[in-house]
C-alpha cells in the first residue's frame, strides 16, 4: 500500500534489481495504490473495486478517498499457478463503537466472492493485507470460511518478530497510543493467507515480522509491521478438494452473525437516506415558498412591508445549498442501501443453501 | 434490464411457472436492476462494476444513476457448467460526437478481463446485453477479440426476426427517430455471445428477435427488440484452446485502435480536471479575500465606505457554492483520470505481451 503514484516509481528504480516484475494498481482520489513487487513475471492482473467505503464527508478519516479494492496478479513459477490477491480493508477508528463494521464485512465479502470466482484455475492462492480486522473478527472468520484460507501466522512452524505476530504495535512512533491501550501487545490486522487448489499442498514454514526502526535510524519502516512468509509447496497425488466441507455449520454460524452486522448497517443507512431526503425536500420546499413570496412582491400582489433583501437572498443562497448538498447525500446513502441489501440477500441465499444442502 | 426492484418482483411472478430461478443484480441509484431468469437452479453469482459510467451532472443521460455493471450467474445444466453474463453499457448519445466512448471502451475492457479471469472453470461462456455498440465498433472487436467470444448473430444457422437483426428499430414508439435517421433499418446493439472453453463446442441453431408489437395491443414489449437464442452444445474428444491464437495480430490492432481513444479520453478527463481544480482554487482565493476584507472593515482598519451588505454575502455565499462544487467535480475527474490511466497502462501492457510472443 503506497500513498502516490511517485512513490512505487521510487520503489520500483530501488527493488528493480532483486524484483524487476511490477504492477500499481490505480483506485480513490489519492495514493490508495496497491502495488505488487515480484522476482516471476506477472502474467495478467485484475482489480476489483468494493462497492462500499466509508462516506466522502468523514474527511478525517479519508478511506472513501483512497478508494479501497482487491488486485489479482498471476504469476506462475515452476508452472505452478499463482493467484495473488492484494488488499486494504476500512480501518477501524472505534472498537467499541465500530460504524464502519457494515461497510468492512461489506468488503470482506466481496473479497470472498472475488477470490472464489477468480482462483478456480489456479494451483496456489495467496491473500496478502491490511484486512483491519483482529484474527477473530468476524469479518476475517468469514473471509476464511468461505473462501478456506489458512492463516500463515497460526500454521508457521517458526516465527520470529513482535510478539503474537502483532503489526500494529505501540512502539512504532505512527500509532495512535490511546487507540492501543486496551492491546499492550499491540494487534495483529495485516494477514498473510494461502491455499492450495488443485494437486498442491502448502505449509508455511516461517513467518517473520519486521520490529521497530530502520537499523541506524530513529524512524520506523511504515506505520504497521511488515510480514514476510516463507511458504513450502508441495506437488501431491490427490486432490483434497473435500477438505472444506466439514467447517459448514461453522460457516452457517459466522453467515449469519455477519448478517445481523449487514442488517444493522442498513437500517442506519436507510435512516440517513430518509433524513437526508427529507432535508433536501424542506429545502426545496423553502425555495418555492420564496419564489412565490418573490414574485408575489414583484407584482405587486402583496400589501405591507416586503422581506428585507438581505435576509432573503442569503434565506435562498442557503436553500439551494442546503438542497444540493442535501441531494448528493441522499444518492449516496441510497447507494449505500443497495449494497447493503444486495449483500445480505446473498448472505440469505448462501444460508439457504448451506441449509438444504448440509 | 428492469427499472425498478417492483418490477423484478412483478415478472418473478409471472414468471414463477417456466422460469422458478432468478437473480437481480443491485447498483446504482434507480433500477439499474440487471436480472436473470432461469428454468435451472442459479448456483452462483457475482456483480463486477464498472469503474467508469458516465457523469452524474449529466442529468438529461441518467447512465450514471444506473449504475452499469455486468453480472455472472453460473448455472448447470446436465453437467455442463455455464458461466451467464448479463450487462448494460453506457449509451450513446451522438455517434458523430461520442463523448462517452472512452467511457464504453473501459467498460468493454473491465468487461473482457472480468470475462477471462472468472470463466476459467466454465465449460461454456454465454453473454447476453445491451452493449450499445454497432456490430463493427472498436469496442465490440476488443470485446470479442480479448474473450475469443462468437456474435450468435453472424453464427446462426436459422435466423427470424427484424433485418439484419436490429434491436433499435425506428418503428418502436419509444426510439427518438432522428438519432436513427442515418440507419433507416435500424441497429443492432443487443447481442448474445458465446463460446465453449473446454471439450465442448457450441453452435448457434436459430436466432430470433421480436418485431414490433404485443399482440392484440398497441405498444411494444420494451424499447429494444428481445434477442432469443438456441444454441447446441454438443461434447467433443478434444479441446479447441489454441483456436483463437490465429486473431493475435488482429487483437494488437483493436487494441491499439481502442488505447487511443482512451488516451483521447484521457486527456479530456485532465483538462476538466484542471479545469475543475483552477476554479475550486479561484473561489476558495475569493473566501479568503472577503474574509481578509471582512476582519479589516470590523477592525476599523479599511477607511471609507464598506461593500454594500448584501452585495458581500451574496458574494461569499456563491463563492462557498462553487467552491464545493468546483472540489466535488474535481475529485470525480480525478477519480475518470486514474482508471482511465489505469486501462491505458493494461492496454499497453498487453500489446507489448502481444508483440513479445507472437
Amino acid at each position: 500500500q503506497v500513498w502516490s503514484e511517485q512513490d512505487y516509481s521510487d520503489l520500483k528504480v530501488k527493488l528493480g534489481g532483486c524484483y524487476p516484475f511490477s504492477h500499481y494498481f490505480r483506485s480513490g482520489v489519492i495514493g490508495s495504490g496497491l502495488c505488487v513487487f515480484s522476482r516471476f513475471p506477472i502474467l495478467d492482473t485484475l482489480l476489483y473495486q468494493y462497492s462500499l467505503n466509508g462516506y466522502p464527508y468523514m474527511l478525517q478519516h479519508g478511506d472513501w478517498f483512497c478508494g479501497k479494492s482487491v488486485g489479482l496478479v498471476i504469476i506462475k513459477i515452476s508452472g505452478i499457478v499463482f493467484n495473488v490477491y492484494v488488499t486494504h480493508l476500512h480501518a477501524e477508528y472505534c472498537r467499541e463503537k465500530d460504524a464502519y463494521l457494515p461497510h468492512r464485512l461489506v468488503q470482506a465479502w466481496e473479497l470472498a466472492q472475488f477470490i472464489r470466482h477468480t482462483s478456480k484455475a489456479a494451483d496456489v492462492v495467496l491473500l496478502g493485507g491490511d484486512l483491519n480486522m483482529h484474527p477473530e473478527d468476524v469479518g476475517i472468520r468469514l473471509l476464511r470460511g468461505c473462501t478456506g484460507l489458512r492463516d500463515a501466522f497460526a500454521e508457521a512452524t517458526r516465527f520470529e518478530g513482535c510478539e503474537d505476530g502483532c503489526t500494529l504495535v505501540p512502539n512504532n512512533c505512527f500509532t495512535i497510543k490511546t487507540e492501543l491501550l486496551p492491546f499492550p501487545l499491540g494487534i495483529r490486522i495485516d494477514y498473510i493467507l494461502y491455499k492450495a487448489i488443485s494437486s498442491f499442498t502448502v505449509t508455511c514454514e516461517e513467518l517473520k515480522t519486521t520490529t521497530g526502526t530502520v537499523p541506524g535510524r530513529d524512524i520506523p519502516l511504515s506505520d504497521h509491521e511488515a510480514v514476510m512468509a516463507t511458504l513450502h509447496i508441495r506437488r501431491q497425488g490427490q486432490a483434497v478438494g473435500a477438505a472444506g466441507g466439514t467447517a459448514e455449520p461453522a460457516l452457517a454460524d459466522v453467515v449469519t452473525e455477519a448478517r445481523l452486522e449487514v442488517a444493522v448497517g442498513l437500517r442506519a443507512a436507510q435512516r440517513q437516506r430518509y433524513s437526508t431526503g427529507r432535508m433536501a425536500v424542506l429545502a426545496l420546499l423553502l425555495l418555492v415558498l420564496q419564489v412565490v413570496g418573490a414574485l408575489g412582491t414583484l407584482g405587486g400582489l402583496v400589501a405591507g412591508q416586503p422581506f428585507p433583501k438581505l435576509s432573503f437572498s442569503l434565506l435562498a443562497f442557503l436553500a439551494i445549498g442546503v438542497f444540493l448538498l442535501a441531494t448528493a447525500l441522499y444518492l449516496f446513502h441510497a447507494i449505500e442501501v443497495k449494497m447493503l441489501q444486495g449483500t445480505e440477500e446473498q448472505m440469505r441465499m448462501v444460508l439457504r443453501a448451506l441449509q438444504e444442502h448440509p
